[in-house]
């Protein structure tokens, strides 16, 4: 391994986000990985875990309390929720943090206890974190210690949604996200519900009204309209491991038209290497990101007047969590933003 | 066979539609099939065409041509759309026809015509016809000579919406109506667009503000409401053979909560076999009514004040086709509407 | 519920199995069902575990030791392996005893404890059993007092090589059995490998070559063959919920062909009614067969020379557990052996 | 694009394995594509074909007779069997030429018109050409102008195969080959049997003893045994996109144990890049190798004496097609061999 990489640790490595994050991590040129730490399976190979990245080579998992942070630069936290804060205020100072959990997403400690059902572990932390959705918080990711990655449905909620609603495009009481994922976002610990045989062949809605995902929408939907806004939020689970298509509701402001909306995505995106407007006619399919860091958006007129639609697709576990990560990583290091990320999406 | 049965004719056999019809008649005790149509497989046993149905004791497929209408009861239509106008045309009156296609759904010509892009073929007929969504119109089946079976689409969302509707509980000019459908709404024609790896994990939307589904609905919500309505309809295509759920999002009239839809849907539905409402904290899911010709609504509070979210789901070939086709037949001649559809759900 | 109906409880209703006999007794017109146990969800109505059975009329669960086993004429076991033996033989001696478990279908007991890792807990009762291959054991199951339902495996496997075991025109030392899966024969626990993410979209082997399936396909052919045997079985899961299809390869003994095993099959299973050999030119598929209790086979000639191929297909849930269960249940009480179980495939 | 690339094109773009192929060229560093056809798309950008390809800068689709082959360096061939001797007769003879069809793998014409139905078009060129699996004909691809790269099937049957058979360790004349692959084998080409439909949720087999991979097995094979052999080969087809897993039952020849096997294997790959044996009580599962060239095979004891259990993974559109063919692409060149294919398993 050259001495000019950055040296990375990967906390939380055996479940289907860190796997990906390993994935990634693979074919890009600046990462060297020192450490990978899994509670449960802590002294094992990642071959034993993941026999697919059997090939990789890749430290062997240990405990987090095994750590030694020297020769660290930066560590991707894959953490199950509530336990990130914890560990990363533990963690020392010099190190950049990519935190993928949602353990520092809502700045208001009084709206995260009213969703997590408890109090923020490290609300003095607030201050040196920022909200990684790349493409918005740039400037502010190149500076910041701590990256709150996006959860998966907030990225392709709010790509489509921030810059016409920061251009006044659309009435903010009256927008309705229908998503649909895939169930690797619900993570690799066995549940009933995630069962093959619950999940294939299926599909149905849940948490609806109460996904923790809608107060992250709102609070970053607010901060484009400069006023509070509540979302309809409701997700669903379909037979597919990876992606997210959000089909988004929403009344044009007087004198909008569907145009107006296209320019503005076109003027937010066009320089932008992972978000991309399909051409009129052609609409979003999960299956066209799968694998990829690519968010592709739709707009569309609807029947009732003065209403569009909009829809976003991408891969859950890549733009909605490990690849938006490493993004994140390339713009706090001063790298190319798309190193690690050239991949094609894997179709079919 | 005995004498008393009332004899049948499935008329376009082939299809996945037409094979349902042969699966429920296989268990309903007043049915005998005495012929069966397909233009490209004529001459065939059903065994060569459908080899899950070479146990029954079926006649092969015929021309429609060769068929001699003598000693026929009913015939149930499971045509594509637009041939189905000039068939039925020429049948003879003592014929009770249930038509599964669109070609006598909606009454307006000039919609009909606006929407398949062709004058309506057989308008003569229309007074003879009835839209037959049983719950709904119930006594007309019983006398009418054809009946129009809904389409999947128009099923799953007039079930939960006409009721509500008709009690004037939401604001008929805002509703959203966003469906995802198994593959068997499509047909058994090869496109690329439905082969196993252009569908398999992944989903999309279609036809948005384009379906053909979309101005069925407006009719019958229309009725209920006493005022024109459009809504917003959107379809989706999911990795799963079979189901149709749609989430529904309204606005609540005046003084309405969520208890009032709630009664007004309990009133409509709790001495009917087929709908019914869940129980407060569960969720439909499709795998809940797969192979059954059940439909399970829910009802749930919008964290948006003043708006709901309803969801319902039903197996499109079952209730939003053949299986509401044999309720129907069993309403026009007399029979208790549950016959030939006791089967409960294949699950999983 | 009529007097003359047999009254029966089902053990252990809550996993997949259970839930199928359900299914089936929905329409069985002559099965009333008293009581249904379910450990961890004693107290539950059926909806609450199986909402997809939330319309039928059912008591709810409770607990083995909170049955009276008075009023009950029979009993289906769906229990857990090894938790059977002891249930059994607490049982009342008037109980005719359905048992889905592998507990037992060993007559040996070394064999049982070379493979299960334990003595036999009831060896006593092994007299009052027969092996419930019901096309097989027919006379014999109408007189047991126990039922020991074959595996899931043993039925797909037997019924296509038992009628030419014994007819002597395979070799028997040279039996390949390569199966093929869907993920509910694993059941309802939650276990990693049997989550969503790790099936879909691949294939894998299993339990190579150490299948407990291996010593009962081994027992029954012994039987038939007049000399033990030692087959090759490597079962594989599929990404599909139900079904399982079997490629059996075999030596054909001297001047053996492929007519005489079709002859052999034919003179098996022709008067069977659920039972069949497609024709020449068709291969059997597992979709053919989803929810119904048929089992098809196919015999197809090799290209290397003295050697056949025969491919069965069942659904795991019906004819490999429930709908055989029933079948024997038939049987035993002096039904039609149909009855309950003239449902037609769900295909697609 | 750096003057130093070498120019390729791309005949028959259109399909999964063109598809395929741009998606492993967008990451290779030396290629640069030039040219790509497809007949019935010509004048379509890659875009409207594959949308998920969009972001890539690529020429559009032309025919093939619009082609200057000058500027082009090597052509991959990913036309539809038997109209790839034709065209690659009438190419320019300073191109490389990587076919990835089955034209050109058979060196006995008369197998060749036996198994394909037509005298050969191109029997001049077959002494240029040299079979493209990579690991054992290395030196040859470093020389042809024609690399015939191996089927899907044939090459996760010879990986595993070779090095035991040209070590004597198996009898002959008694190998089983039960292969399962996904769907993307039967190309984009719409057909009734490759709807999602008809293969979700279902497995069967299919070209029982008649599949034309057969003879191409056996052609290696015969190189590796010197003598003739006869294989018994039956594909399934599984509901899944991508890969191939082939369980492989062979007969130990005298004094062979599994050992023996797997040192075998183990000399043949432990250098090699793409090839590996799997851990002892590891078993091979498709989903390991989903978008990578990887090839894992997986050495198991039968419990029939003297016989043993192959099995290898891999992905049918990479090792098994595109991937394959730019492993040949690199040697023929004398770039890395892992050039483009450094890319880890998607999973899940």
């Amino acid at each position: 391994m050259s001495e000019t990489k950055i040296t990375i640790a990967v906390l939380g490595a055996s479940g289907y986000t860190g796997a990906e994050m390993l994935r990634i991590a693979a074919t890009h040129s600046a990462m060297h990985i020192v450490a990978l730490t899994a509670e449960r399976r802590a002294g094992q190979e990642v071959g034993a875990v993941y026999p697919h990245l059997a090939g990789m080579d890749l430290p062997p998992m240990c405990k987090i309390e095994e750590m030694g942070w020297q020769g660290v630069d930066a560590v991707f936290c894959c953490l199950p929720h509530a336990t990130t804060q914890e560990v990363v205020a533990g963690l020392p100072g010099h190190l950049k943090v990519i935190d993928l959990s949602a353990d520092f997403r809502l700045r208001d400690e009084a709206i995260y206890a009213e969703w997590y059902g408890h109090e923020h572990l490290a609300p003095a932390l607030q201050p040196e974190v920022v909200y990684g959705l790349t493409e918005h918080y740039r400037s502010e990711i190149a500076k910041a210690r701590i990256v709150a990655c996006p959860g998966c449905y907030p990225t392709s909620a709010l790509l489509p949604l921030l810059p016409i609603v920061a251009a006044g495009q659309i009435e903010v009481g009256d927008i309705v996200i229908d998503s649909k994922s895939g169930v690797t976002g619900a993570g690799r610990t066995p549940k009933e519900g995630m069962l093959y045989a619950e999940v294939a062949e299926g599909i149905h809605a849940y948490g609806i009204a109460q996904h923790r995902h809608a107060p992250e929408m709102e609070q970053e939907l607010a901060v484009a309209a400069g006023q509070a806004i509540t979302v309809n939020f409701t997700p669903h689970l379909v037979p597919m491991n990876r992606g997210i298509l959000s089909t988004i509701y929403v009344r044009l402001a007087n004198g909008v038209d569907i145009a107006a909306l296209r320019a503005s995505l076109r003027a937010a995106y066009d320089d932008e290497a992972f978000v991309r407007l399909v051409p009129e006619g052609q609409t979003p399919a999960t299956r066209h990101v799968r694998g990829s860091n690519h968010c592709l958006i739709g707009v569309f007129e609807d029947r009732v007047p003065g209403r569009a639609i909009l829809v976003s697709v991408l891969d859950n576990l890549v733009k909605g969590a490990a690849g938006q990560a490493v993004q994140n990583f390339n713009v706090a290091f001063g790298l190319p933003e798309t190193m690690g990320l050239e991949s094609q999406p894997l179709f079919p």
